[in-house]
């Protein structure tokens, strides 16, 4: 977990599915957000990334923690648009609402992807209570490892967020 | 292992992957056919049937038996093209021959995947060297039985296929 | 995780290994401790209850937490002495402290399992910095789980274990 | 496979469990035996060795297939006897026979762990049905490769054994 926190950009979404209205971090400041940055081409966040997601997902109460999903495509954009990721989230049952990351126009990384420096799929972000970054992490991360994070950011209320 | 075989259907293909001029079943006689039946959105395909499909391709020599993919879409046509299934075979890393099943026009089923009678996806064919059909499964098989099952056809030279 | 709490009834172990001396949860109070109940020809604690445990040994600083095993023999008590564990545990490669849970003359049920009312084995019992008892769990436990409840442990200092 | 067969030599057991009375090679011929070379307490084969030999146990016809479990304790025999070995097959549910490997007066290594000169546990040796050793194998081994095997051999009766 990171103790040089900065507080996580606000996400540009093109469209959201799974959600009834657009979803903000700001609207979400008091929850712990985990954001899954996936490409549903990518094995990696087909075999690691969505079912961790999904088991967190249902593992905590959603008054305390809310899982995103965060389609960042940087490839192949033709065959992976919102037409396609509606039909992988019916395929593979994703609960969790999911925002198309929203392109950049000149670019193949799309602007949140950019906001977050990410450096490729899987990604898996956590956002504390207060809106700072705690966990920005590239690749497969172990269950055991993301629980006690997300274990030690529930445990803390609000106001006392600084010095974890 | 199916004794009351049939001669198996030639397949109808509108596209080839991965493969220098289109494969017909007549120039394969001789060898084993494993044909596995997929489309590249099923979560069943993409956690088991492609995994060992491309398990199955390594470990018998090519001159015994020939692996093949056989992309039955029958379902969300539009997000499951040509163009998106290239993508999905790059990044599966996918080493043997992909056929399209070619489209009957007023139907969602393709032609290949009515000829063979499948069920849905992920599907295991088996063909033996003179040509019939010895396993047509859907769903998930397991390793130990597949093996037995090719181990037994390679064991049979083609002269004595009748009465396994 | 549990907030009836009970005050951990002090270890009754009859043989240390992998200790340089008798380990007491009172030398203890001020970090995490974590019990793995086993038995050696348990398979559901070689499968999930050992790796686990282990993996928890390697997670977590040995200042916040500590992993315990506790061999709790109830049954097949004469092929399952400590001359069996010591080779079992070289041969699974046990890291962490494991104590001999105590006989019981008349019982089968050794003296710690009966104090911590046990059902079996594998049981994951997890003892706060105060010494409380959080969750005393019969079976197997999901690693997220399991971090979670530990993550949560560990953000709270000594002084502010009531009412989690 | 192996191609350069030898004759299997018959089995020294000191002692068979799971069996009504003792079981030889010579008695089998005409079938295939999978022998599975154990110690209870060695990882590799509780994690594999084992459950792949109950499938094994599990998917051929005993007409055509036996599976003998074999126990080769080469190190702590003093833990591994056979009062120790019958709890451990108990509780790992193993349905087939097992022979206590036959000590070697002066010497850690039982008679017929030297006979096959096995190097180590697990190994699993496939014996055809005229009773040459067609594979001798040290470590864990793929359910698809080992499946190949017995099918081959499966697909030929006794009089056409030589040449595979």
């Amino acid at each position: 977990m990171d103790d040089n926190t900065e507080t996580a950009p606000e996400l540009q979404i093109s469209e959201w599915i799974n959600a009834d209205q657009p979803v903000t971090l700001k609207d979400l400041r008091g929850r712990i957000v985990v954001l899954h940055a996936f490409q549903m081409l990518c094995p990696g966040c087909v075999q690691h990334g969505i079912p961790q997601a999904k088991k967190i997902h249902g593992a905590f109460d959603r008054k305390d923690l809310v899982v995103l999903g965060l389609h960042t495509v940087f490839e192949h954009h033709s065959v992976m648009g919102p037409d396609a990721l509606k039909v992988f989230m019916h395929e593979y049952r994703i609960p969790f609402p999911v925002g198309v990351d929203a392109a950049h126009v000149g670019s193949d990384i799309p602007l949140t992807m950019q906001a977050y420096g990410l450096r490729g799929t899987p990604s898996l972000i956590v956002i504390d209570r207060s809106g700072c970054i705690r966990l920005n992490h590239f690749g497969q991360v172990d269950d055991l490892f993301v629980g006690a994070v997300l274990g030690q950011l529930i445990a803390q209320p609000v106001g006392t967020m600084t010095g974890v």
